[in-house]
């Protein structure tokens, strides 16, 4: 627990160069909401959907972030400023993920089953950013902001724009 | 009142996969803020525009969504998520109309009296999309997500991009 | 004190047609939220960093705005809803600007000291729009909604669009 709240500080002070001290690291959001997520998704795997959406809720009125209990995320995942923030139930996120406000991983609306996307590692996701379906984001992918994307983002690309398109690709030299 | 809560479940129900249960329905953004939306309405009328407000913004702090008191609201009206939403004063939306996180009626900023959107029935309005000033939405029309409209959008028609352009026509076949 | 309560009530009211009443000006979250900033800038500046962020929490729990403590603000700052509004540590901003919900004065993740935008006097930023970097938006310009703003802005233009382009250019006539 106490591991947990140092790697915590750590990764926070590290990511946001605006924290001045470890307390106020603990008043940061990424913080906060990771600690209603981790309960939420404990009760949402043992079937308890009421009580996991009670406490998103819970987290959502405090933080103005929306994780849905039944994402799946990596470690050191990062969060700045996060309102408006929506994470859908089948989402996937791998590691050292960052996420900043207003941004959606959400579904287009008619698919079943497995309807958001999956999210590589070191993937940065942008301010208002959305991106829908059950699609992937390749590893190292940056998705800037504002970006709309409905296809797949190959690893090692920036995408940007209204739908997004490619403008850096580092897979190429 | 029985009746309105059963009509809203299973609204709720249809429209958002990720519920599991009807109690868990009533955690729903859509069922808090339309109560809280029909109460402020339901002053304002009346000319108490003040208390109409407290209301108003009671509900956006429980749910980070913002309706005007004055809006008019048809049947159906869903909502997904919800934060950073704004729907204005003088908005008309009709039936069946969905509408996700982080979008906007609002107003282009020049206009007196009537200055917000009439929105069809039958319409969706994706994440993040903002709809400004007094122009129409036609019925079963879809506005994408992050798209910035500032013109009327014909019925049957699907708008993306800033500014929104039409990438679908079901007029034409 | 109430000098400063009259002219925040007139700039309300002078902005925001559907506010009716002065009592109904101190409910909006133009008022709100500029209480919250001026305490805790307050602290901020005597070095109290995590006094000044908490009440910054406080703050946008309230009103989903989140003003960072260290930022700069000019004279008759009116934000209209707000809710997803970001304005980072570094920002300084001018006279008689205007902001709507969802935007983002914020940084583009590799600058260190002052990371974050410059807005001069008699700006609007409209809803959802992006602003990124130590960058300069110019007296009088305009940034559309939806718009993602990289590189300086020049006075008296009107960008827009994603990243954003000027439509307008009142220096030319």
């Amino acid at each position: 627990m106490f591991k947990y709240i140092k790697n915590e500080i750590k990764l926070i002070r590290e990511k946001d160069p605006s924290i001045k001290s470890n307390i106020e690291a603990l008043l940061h959001p990424t913080f906060t909401i990771k600690i209603y997520y981790r309960i939420s998704h404990y009760f949402y795997k043992k079937g308890h959907y009421t009580i996991a959406r009670f406490i998103q809720n819970r987290g959502k009125r405090k933080t103005g972030i929306e994780i849905h209990p039944g994402a799946t995320i990596g470690k050191n995942f990062f969060i700045d400023h996060g309102v408006g923030i929506v994470i859908g139930e089948t989402t996937i996120i791998g590691d050292n993920v960052m996420m900043f406000q207003g941004a959606t991983l959400g579904t287009a609306g008619k698919e079943k089953g497995k309807r958001h996307p999956t999210v590589g590692n070191n993937v940065l996701i942008g301010a208002n950013a959305v991106v829908l379906g059950n699609l992937k984001i390749g590893d190292n992918a940056r998705v800037g902001a504002g970006a709309v994307v409905v296809h797949d983002v190959k690893s090692n690309t920036t995408v940007t724009g209204v739908p997004a398109k490619v403008v850096r690709d580092y897979n190429k030299k």
